[in-house]
C-alpha cells in the first residue's frame, strides 16, 4: 500500500550533516486538513512546517503565510477566504478526484500549481461500480422491494435459464462497455474479466490499454447495440455534457443497463427517464446526478429498474499521504508534480 | 467452456467399421429433461438412445426401459413414479448440486449409481455471493429503502472514512471467512482476493487449498472474533445443522455480516434474528432458509440489516452436457463416474 513511503525512504539526501544541524531557515509551511484521518507523520523528513487546519473555518492569521494547501471537503467560504488571504500560496493539492471546488474559489492559476487527488479514489469507485453491476444483474433492487412487502419473490429465484439471450442476468459472458477509460476503468476491468465479462473501453483516443481494446466515441454507433451493460466514468466538463444523449440511448438493446459513476451531467437525465419508463433499456444504476442531492419528486426515483445511489462510490481518498509525499518532494526540488490540472 | 467436448472428440474409437455398420444391438436408453435447454446433440457419437422427457409427468411406458435418467427440477411425483417403474435403471445423473430430491424418491441405491451436478453451479453461486457481499458493504439495501421513500440518503454517500475499524464498508482489507471450502469457495476466493480481501477458509479438514489457508471448525473460536464477513457455503445434512449456532454467532464482532448461500439449516435462524435485532452483528444476507419460501410473518423479513434473496444464487446448471458426456463415457466403459454420492 505505502509504496511511496518506501520509495521516499530510499532516496539519498543530498547533504548529510555529521556534526551540527544547519542554521535555521524559514521552512515552507504546509497546511493539511483535519477533515480526514491524515497521518502527517508520514511526511516527516522533509523540511516543511506541517500544520493541521479546519476546512470549514477561515485559516488562522498566523498561518496565512502557508505555501502549500491540502484540501478535502473544504467549505466554499474557506476556499474563497484562502484565495484572498494566503498570499504566499504556491501549490494546492486537492484530495478530490476533480479540482472544481478549488477552481471556483478564485485562486490565481498563474501563481499557484493545482494538483488533484486523481488515483486516490480508483479502488473505491471501482468496487462500488462492480457492486452496482452485480446488483443490477442479480436484481437485488426487486428483491428488496419484495422484502419490504414481506413477500418471497419466487419469480427471481429457483430454477432459471442460464445466460439467456436478450437479458442481463450475469457478468459471465456479458458485453460490458466502459466509457471513460482512465484509472478507475483500469482498476475495474480486471475484476470484470475475472468474472467472465467481455470488456470494451471507449475513450477520446482509441488503442489497447492494459490489454483492453479501447474504441473512440465515433465507434459508439456500432458498439452500443451490442452492449449488455454500459459503465459511464466520464469527468464533468463541457465536452462530456449529455454524452449519453437521447440518440445514443436509443442505440442500446432493450435489456441493457446503464451504470453511471462519473458525473451526472454526462447523461441526458430526461431521455434516460423516458427510456426507463418505456422499457427501452433494461435499467440504470446511478451514483451521480445532474443535481445532487437528486431533487425531491424527480422522475428517476420511481422509473422502473432504477437504482439510486447517493454519490457514494468514492468520497474516501486512500493513502493520500503517499501522493502528498511524492508531490512534496517534487515541489521542494522544483520539479514537475503529479496530477497537475 | 466445452473442454470435455474436445476431450471426448479426441478419444480414439476402439473399432472402426470400414465396410458395413455393425449388426443392430439394443442400445442403452438415456432420458434427458426438457426442463432446461439441454443440447443432446453434444452427446452424439455414443451408442446411446437419447430421449427427451417431461420432468413433471410420469415417464411414458415405452421409455420405462431406460438405463440412464438425467434429472432437473423433477416433480416429487415424477421421481417417485420413476423409482417404481424404471426397473432397468442403472444410473441417475442429477443436475442439482445436491441429491436430496432423488434420495427421497425411493430409488434402490444398491442397483443405481447416483451422481450430482456438483460443479455446475459454482460460478453462478459465487457471483451471487460476491454481489451480496458488496451489497452489504456498500449498503445497497438501505439505499433502496431510502429510494422507496424518494429520500436522498446523504448519510450513506458523500465524504466518508476510508476503511474505518469496526465496520464492514468494503472488501478491501476485509477479513472474509468462507465456511465450507468446496468448488464454490474456490471460484469465489480469487475474486475476493483481487478485490483486496483477506480470505480464510473453514472446513472439516485443515490445510492449504488453492493457496488459501483452510482451518478446521475447532479453530472457529479464534477466527470468528476477527471476521468482518462470514460466508456460509455448507451443504444440508445432520452434521451441518445449526452449524452457525447461537454460541458461534456470539463470537462474531458487532459489525460482522453473515452471508449464507449454502443451506438454511446450517444457521440457527432464531439466534440469528435475535443477534440482528439486538445489533450484536452487522447484518445478514441470506439466499437460503430453513423453510423456503421463507414464511410470511417470519422475523427475518424485518430484522435490521437483513437482505432476503429468494434462493436465487444458483438454479441454472452451466454446460451440463459436458458433465453428462464425461460420465456417459465412463458409464458405457464400466468405469467410475464423477460426483458419485
Amino acid at each position: 500500500m505505502h509504496r511511496l513511503r518506501q520509495l521516499t525512504a530510499q532516496i539519498p539526501r543530498k547533504t548529510f550533516y555529521t556534526t551540527s544541524p544547519p542554521p535555521p531557515t524559514i521552512m515552507p509551511k504546509l497546511l493539511y486538513p483535519t477533515s480526514l484521518a491524515f497521518d502527517a507523520s508520514l511526511l516527516e523528513g522533509y523540511s516543511v512546517d506541517l500544520v493541521p487546519y479546519d476546512v470549514k473555518s477561515p485559516i488562522p492569521s498566523e498561518h496565512t503565510d502557508a505555501q502549500v494547501l491540502i484540501t478535502w471537503t473544504n467549505s466554499a467560504s474557506n476556499l474563497k477566504d484562502a484565495a484572498q488571504r494566503l498570499t504566499s500560496l504556491r501549490w494546492i493539492q486537492s484530495l478530490a478526484a476533480g479540482p472544481n471546488d478549488v477552481l471556483g474559489a478564485g485562486f490565481d492559476p498563474k501563481k499557484i500549481t493545482i494538483t488533484t487527488g486523481s488515483g486516490l479514489h480508483d479502488h473505491t469507485v471501482a468496487e462500488h461500480t462492480l457492486g452496482l453491476l452485480l446488483a443490477a444483474a442479480r436484481k437485488f433492487h426487486l428483491m428488496r422491494d419484495a422484502q419490504a412487502e414481506g413477500r418471497w419473490p419466487g419469480e427471481l429465484g429457483g430454477p432459471q435459464p442460464d445466460r439467456p439471450k436478450g437479458a442481463f442476468t450475469t457478468l459471465q459472458g456479458a458485453n460490458v462497455v466502459v466509457w471513460g477509460f482512465g484509472n478507475i476503468a483500469k482498476c475495474l476491468t480486471p475484476w470484470l474479466v475475472a468474472l467472465g465479462a467481455k470488456v470494451k473501453g471507449v475513450a477520446r483516443s482509441k488503442g489497447v490499454r492494459d490489454g483492453v481494446e479501447v474504441y473512440s466515441e465515433q465507434d459508439l454507433e456500432t458498439i452500443l447495440p451490442e452492449t449488455d451493460a454500459l459503465v459511464m466514468i466520464l469527468p464533468g466538463s463541457e465536452a462530456t455534457n449529455n454524452a449519453l444523449s437521447r440518440e445514443r440511448l436509443a442505440l442500446l438493446p432493450k435489456h441493457a443497463w446503464v451504470v453511471n459513476v462519473g458525473r451526472g451531467t454526462s447523461v441526458d437525465e430526461e431521455a434516460l427517464a423516458d427510456a426507463l419508463e418505456k422499457g427501452e433499456i433494461g435499467g440504470a444504476a446511478l451514483d451521480v446526478f445532474v443535481k445532487e442531492p437528486y431533487p425531491e419528486g424527480g422522475r428517476l426515483w420511481k422509473t422502473p429498474n432504477t437504482i439510486v445511489s447517493p454519490h457514494a462510490a468514492g468520497g474516501r481518498p486512500q493513502d493520500p499521504e503517499d501522493l502528498v509525499a511524492w508531490n512534496l518532494r517534487k515541489f521542494l526540488a522544483g520539479q514537475e508534480l503529479k496530477n497537475v490540472i
